[in-house]
């Protein structure tokens, strides 16, 4: 089969970690015999240099036409002074916007070899991390009026509707099926309406679901339970805002945020997929970035658009047998690490294949 | 001298850790030669209850007529299905509103002797965690305009007004410079309005205050900095609902969480005092709930609202004496503790001062 992938290399690190990355994707191909045509396109800080526009309209268009995005990461601080809409980071919420990309699920898992890693006792680690967050992606805070009064104040609203919750919601239950059975919704309804109004829509959507059980957190409590208890969540439900943060302490908990994937999906088939780390630009251009994360990626794009579970299994399978032979890049070295840089890491995974 | 407090017992576990409090008051009054009357007056469950509303007005008045409010803990199951703004949390937030206590300090640092109840490993502990979350209590999403639209949404505004952004930032910066000297303000500026304006006008108020060190992080990038590196925090300043999630996230990675304080204050010396704990409706009554988080409320008043430091420092030397003495409440007991409840604690205390 021909498969059409959009990819944006981004910044800082990206364009090491998607190259690395494609010529995995190069390799699935040859195997399994797939042909994965690329066209490149810009959005972030590439995009402001080349087009003075964090997301030219071309490549939306491309993303639209094609049946997966790869993207690197995305920003640096050469950009930060901009003002707000002409960010690197306006380009990534555009997109995710123009694709309609209401889903966002992001695995905190943690790697066995990488169990030192993590920030948390060995005891709470017990055996093994592994959170689903589903955070909603295109609506929320996030996308409501923003409003600047002058010097005085400014303002941005939170809003959610009935058929914004009901579609992420059914995405967490969907999933959480797949796992272990059990969805923990997040909100803050002893304060927000619009919190208490996404919980009046998840209890009507489990009903859809008996087999799925359900409960509900309070934001602030659910960043205390991830800490304490993180073995008590399967897969976490919960808005865009609240979603980036509670995705990202899980992430960190793991000790593997180098390593996590995440997808970003819409109605159909169609995903944008990158790593949730950041752009790195400290370390960019210097052979140092892991490219795992957007490998896994790579694997989440193949099993979620493209339907191939098989060739994603093979590189998740290729990830764990390279990390067991012992090599890492610098962000994920111990004491008796063979350390590589991305391009080899790359290439020492396409050799576990 | 002669002091009037107000205090709000509250439910679940609230008038326990109160009366066990007031006690260790009492002897300090006896010692120093202060008095302290109390007036008890009704807020949360125990007033709708009673009064059918969540904050009754005689409530506000005592309290504006007082020297300081002390608070045990608001809210439980019973009240859960009301109304939002019939519920025990309305209260809450009504009575932080009407008496405008807009700064909201809540130390989390870790009690030595309970080292080894935080969830992080001992190295990121090092030697130990102080961090003063100074988080805005009267403003944000959780005071904007709400509105429910029929079935079809609902949404709540977010906004900072500058006065607001203004006061709070003059609190982080004072209590830094009675600190470590550094202030991190946490927002969401590469995506809201209200967090870009919240950052310039910390920017400017950071000009009166050469001496204090400031920086910047997204709130996501917070949470996971505070589980990988809290060293670097001294004060945190944030807003209502950052505040609301890194705070909670702060006080649980110290372990120490039913030992935590925490004051809510306004313009002048006036202030709110309560346990950053919930009212554990499930040991209500046993005698089994751990009061120090209240005593410890106690000595946040007589030093920041009473002006009274030495009594202050006093009740906190008695309470470590009591801790290193092996006297633990049931949810802080290790191994070899001496548990007691929550009345024979108090005693401890009292004993020790
Ligand atoms: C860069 C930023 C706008 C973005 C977000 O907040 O969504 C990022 O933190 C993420 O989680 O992908
Ligand atoms: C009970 C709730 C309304 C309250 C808040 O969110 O402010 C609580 O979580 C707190 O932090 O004091």
């Amino acid at each position: 089969m021909n498969y059409k992938i959009a990819v944006i290399k981004g910044d800082g690190i990206g364009p090491e970690i998607v190259e690395a990355s494609m010529k995995v994707l190069d390799k699935i191909g040859e195997k399994y015999n797939h042909t994965f045509d690329y066209t490149e396109v810009l959005a972030g800080g590439a995009a402001i240099d080349a087009c003075d526009t964090p997301l030219p309209q071309k490549t939306v268009d491309i993303c639209k036409a094609s049946d997966a995005v790869l993207l690197g990461a995305l920003g640096g601080p050469k950009w930060d002074n901009l003002p707000g809409d002409k960010r690197p980071e306006a380009g990534l919420l555009g997109i995710r916007k123009a694709l309609g990309l209401f889903a966002n699920l992001r695995p905190a898992m943690l790697f066995e070899e990488l169990r030192d890693a993590s920030p948390l006792k060995s005891e709470i680690i017990g055996d093994g991390l592994d959170v689903l967050v589903v955070r909603e992606l295109t609506g929320d805070v996030y996308f409501g009026e923003k409003k600047k009064d002058g010097d005085f104040g400014a303002s941005d609203l939170m809003n959610y509707t009935r058929p914004e919750v009901e579609r992420i919601a059914r995405v967490a239950f969907d999933s959480a099926k797949k796992r272990g059975g059990k969805v923990t919704s997040v909100d803050k309804a002893n304060v927000l309406e619009t919190s208490r109004f996404w919980r009046s829509v998840v209890l009507e959507i489990a009903k859809e679901y008996p087999d799925v059980e359900l409960d509900h957190l309070y934001v602030d409590n659910a960043a205390m339970q991830l800490v304490i208890n993180p073995h008590q969540f399967d897969v976490i439900l919960t808005g865009n805002l609240f979603g980036d943060i509670l995705s990202d302490e899980a992430s960190m908990l793991t000790g593997s945020i180098g390593m996590l994937p995440s997808a970003s999906l819409g109605e159909g088939k169609f995903g944008m997929y990158e790593p949730i780390h950041g752009s790195a630009p400290d370390i960019a251009g210097q052979d140092k970035a892991n490219p795992i994360a957007t490998v896994l990626s790579v694997a989440m794009m193949l099993r979620y658009s493209l339907g191939l579970s098989d060739e994603a299994d093979n590189i998740e399978e290729a990830v764990k047998k390279t990390l067991a032979q012992g090599y890492r890049t610098g962000d994920i070295a111990g004491d008796n690490s063979n350390v590589v840089g991305c391009v080899e890491m790359g290439e020492r995974i396409i050799s576990s294949l």
